[in-house]
């Protein structure tokens, strides 16, 4: 059969099933198979034609076990898409096939009040797992600036880091995801648990080496986050104060820092209108008088925005990591970005760049920890000028030792560190033995031998 | 006036308040005139004769205000006295005079609910200060392992870290201590709120400048930590785990390291009797399955002691930091020991150390937050061979690149960097002018211009 005879063949399996919702308009298609890769002209250019042949909404982990099993015995690619919030296509149908949805598996299944520790289906929007944890004195460590609208399974499929790394560092450090309820791409797929080791390559794999149907995490006790944002006169002067304070111990959730020049393309509920370099913090209510302590020390400016509003859209998280991107790209669609680690020291290596690239490139710094030791990760705008001078700015960041995760390449591995993880290809091996999980994103798969 | 007739004079005028307690028999006079100094041959060579003339116990702030007026006006030194747990002799008299003990400021004046900061007098034992915190969901950030008899004000103008430290650094990082009130060696002592800038200068300044009579402290949301040792047969492998546990995302309360030689002089409630290296840990509830999953990675043994019980004395804190050298020495008296920050990487320093003093250093490690990052200190057990030898030892370890804290020494500057900090000399000068709080401690106040 060709493809849109198994695609028929699928819809009409599937077809009549109460707990199975079918989308198959030209326009929902399209729609359902993008998320964010427009920040780059690279994967815009590369996956705007990708398109899933039939979308699916399964209304239930049973639902998925069918969908799953007569898409595995007819051989069509599966791609498993959250809310599509991501922006290097982790979720964009490279070979077309189907696409199924997670919203509706949204059920938080257990929340251990012993240890916080929370099981959850993978549709779960982080904004609501969020929420029900705070009712119970707990908080998501980690969350991407996407929060409210992204699913907790996307953000760990496709996810690494962001709001709270610069306490608990990324998705994959031990001790975040503590285990996984997984479906193999089987004509008889049997939900499977597996603990924190087994579950660790499917962590950030874009949904390519299992079928992922429920979560268990670890969680922070909860804090009434207070939102301060700092001005600095001075690049090297704000730099030193971002870095003075994440190494202090003040309990801080988001240390970012944007360049004067980038504040301006940013919305302005980050405090007064200033021409300066503005640090947008957020600190655990004991902490508010040593930052303005140390602000005053570095002769900067202290804005108190007060406690954060988690039920209003305006706050300091939707300014911070590729929120900052989404609103520069708002007002001028020529800015795209880059994400690296910065050498240390930072700042020769950040002025070095601002030479050779004047005019091309505004920073964008985000304090993360790294190996449990504060480092700066930049994510810098770049003025889009084609695909040669953009591999030449990266070859310069790496040149100066900054540690570069390209957002402009399609494989899993390519956007991480390049290397091909065994651990991600034998889970592959494993659950997905027919290669039907979005074929064409893991580069370790494709190379294998 | 001679020395006998002052003392006399102020016995005369403290005599007949209800609210002061006087106490001259020469054995309490000698007991209240120590500390654990006895850890250092040098310092109790040193130390053993130095006694106070007179002991006095204010029962509350307004007799402490009696007390520092009438001995301001007679000219006689002062030292304040917590529990007296120190061993650097941080409370012992250099010359005599009067000893104020605090035992009976210990009133929690305020928790505010809102941001867990508290507010103490200093007489205050950590473990009724750390239960009421837990009645509130809160906990003591950090403790010395003698927290069960340790007073929050000695610990925080004698201390420097301890239990904690690998979460929260060291007690003089900007956070932590939020406020002071004190009292200054005068004839009409005013009390005084000193916000956290004006109190860094007497965080760990001996009690040498300025007589503290509350404390603010910012405090942690509380954890009930769970005990697990793990045992490892090669000691480049122990410290390698230690080193992964503390990169991780793992929540820890303490990460102590001992070698099998060690651990043998120590009692035997950290698990079952083993000829192996062992690591001591608390951990979140969150994180007990990720230890021990990295503990099984590293082909170590895992023991589960359990969740501590705070009202028992046998905890793993009573074998972490100076306990562990108390409980050596309590079965041969021949071990001294020394602290230290170690140099990066952390092995071969190690190894080059134990080749030149085979047979004198045994090593115990602690994971402590510095800057931000872990690092690795070390408490080694030395054989004492004598003061020659002992400099000899520090020399070495300095040259390998680590950073020593001598814990030999009287004065604050020579336990810390060595070096004279203006603003703790600023401080004496605005709160003790005289130069009548223990006399001989502060080297910058003796050196200064």
């Amino acid at each position: 059969m060709g493809r849109q005879e198994l695609v028929e063949a699928l819809r009409q399996r599937l077809e009549g099933h109460s707990d199975i919702e079918l989308l198959h308009a030209p326009d929902e298609r399209a729609r359902l198979s993008r998320d964010y890769f427009d920040y780059s002209p690279v994967l815009s250019e590369q996956l705007r034609d990708c398109q899933a042949d039939l979308v699916v909404r399964p209304l239930g982990v049973e639902a998925v076990e069918r969908v799953v099993s007569a898409a595995a015995e007819l051989g069509l690619p599966l791609t498993v898409r959250g809310a599509g919030s991501g922006n290097y296509g982790q979720c964009v149908p490279l070979q077309g096939g189907v696409v199924m949805l997670t919203s509706a598996l949204r059920a938080i299944r257990r929340l251990d009040p012993a240890t916080g520790v929370v099981t959850v289906e993978p549709g779960c929007p982080m904004r609501d797992l969020d929420q029900e944890l705070r009712r119970h004195g707990r908080e998501l460590r980690l969350l991407p600036s996407t929060w409210r609208s992204a699913t907790i399974g996307g953000f760990i499929a496709g996810g690494s880091g962001g709001i709270g790394s610069i306490r608990w560092g990324f998705l994959r450090d031990p001790g975040h995801l503590l285990g996984l309820e997984v479906l193999a791409m089987a004509q008889s797929p049997q939900r499977i648990w597996l603990d924190q080791r087994d579950a660790e390559p499917l962590n950030h794999a874009y949904g390519t080496n299992g079928i992922i149907t429920a979560l268990q995490l670890a969680t922070a006790p909860a804090v009434r986050w207070h939102q301060l944002s700092i001005d600095c006169q001075h690049w090297d002067q704000a730099v030193a104060l971002l870095q003075r304070c994440s190494q202090s111990a003040i309990t801080l959730h988001l240390a970012t820092l944007v360049e004067d020049q980038l504040l301006s393309l940013l919305p302005t509920w980050s405090g007064p209108c200033s021409h300066r370099h503005r640090l947008l913090l957020l600190v655990a209510p004991d902490g508010v008088g040593s930052l303005q302590r140390l602000a005053e020390d570095a002769g900067a400016i202290c804005h108190d925005l007060g406690p954060e509003d988690l039920t209003a859209g305006h706050s300091l998280r939707e300014l911070s990591w590729n929120h900052t991107t989404l609103h520069a790209r708002a007002k001028d669609a020529s800015w795209t970005y880059l994400q690296m680690l910065l050498p240390q020291p930072e700042l020769p290596a950040m002025q070095a760049l601002r030479e050779r690239w004047s005019g091309c490139l505004l920073w964008h710094l985000e304090v993360v920890r790294q190996q449990g030791a504060p480092r700066i990760a930049a994510l810098p705008l770049v003025r889009w000028h084609g695909n040669e001078q953009l591999n030449a700015l990266m070859q310069d960041c790496r040149e100066l030792g900054a540690v570069v995760f390209n957002p402009h390449v399609l494989t899993v591995e390519d956007g991480g560190l390049g290397v091909i993880d065994a651990d991600q290809v034998a889970a592959k091996r494993r659950f997905d033995p027919n290669g039907l999980l979005n074929p064409g994103k893991l580069r370790g798969w494709i190379e294998r031998t």
